[in-house]
């Protein structure tokens, strides 16, 4: 019973925080984020496929950048912030699923610092090939074209 | 003038780096950055002026997030990134003092993660102060209203 107790006042700590933020707010912020994922992700993906030389630095910059702002759209789904926006509708009437995508988008992102400091350009290639395919499996079902 | 060659040589690097990038997207890049970063800073002004009770973890997670994404704007003010934007002419015209400016704002922002570890409430208010000052100089000086 304390664990349910615990699990319910987290959640209700979770919630009153994301409705402080206004739904403006909160598409700019998962809008700034995607931006800021996807060019970082471009850079790395010229990397992975050869396009410009590997730089360490730079990969384990942009990695760290990925995994530290991946962690910001998922709470920034709010109610009221299904407007002007590419996000469907979807997103609210299958939560459950559009949260699975998401944990499963962060838990890659969050591989990819290890990736890009491993020295090996395989593992490299393959978590960079694995967290657009995450991207992407999401962006197929829950964005609008 | 091994040291100088070296020096000119991550010049040309960076350089050559920036110009990769299309105009548009150092624009997407940059912008997106400030979005992540004016919400993140949102929320840990609000625990600085206790407006909300201070949260570590989640002070720790936006104080990561603002050190890191800090670094993104300044690489992506290059050339034809002029147009269609807040960005006032005189960051061209007036580039180094602009780059001081940005170097201050990545100093202090790179202070925010230890400031939010401190478990001193002193502390954290002042850097995220400082992070904020330093903000608001450039922007009163290098961005149109």
């Amino acid at each position: 019973m304390k664990k349910v107790a615990i699990a319910l006042f987290a959640c209700a700590v979770v919630a009153a925080a994301a409705q402080q933020v206004k739904p403006e707010s909160q598409i700019k912020y998962r809008r700034g984020a995607y931006e800021v994922m996807n060019l970082s992700m471009s850079h790395l993906g010229a990397m992975a496929e050869e396009k410009k030389p590997f730089n360490p630095e730079e990969a384990q910059r942009y990695a760290d950048i990925i995994a530290m702002v991946s962690t910001i759209p998922r709470e920034n789904f709010g109610e009221g912030t299904d407007k002007d926006t590419k996000a469907k509708p979807e997103i609210w009437t299958k939560r459950a699923e559009f949260d699975r995508k998401m944990d499963k988008m962060v838990a890659e992102a969050g591989k990819l610092p290890a990736a890009a400091r491993s020295g090996d350009m395989g593992s490299f290639k393959k978590q960079v090939s694995d967290v657009g395919s995450a991207c992407k499996s999401c962006h197929d079902e829950f964005r609008a074209k």
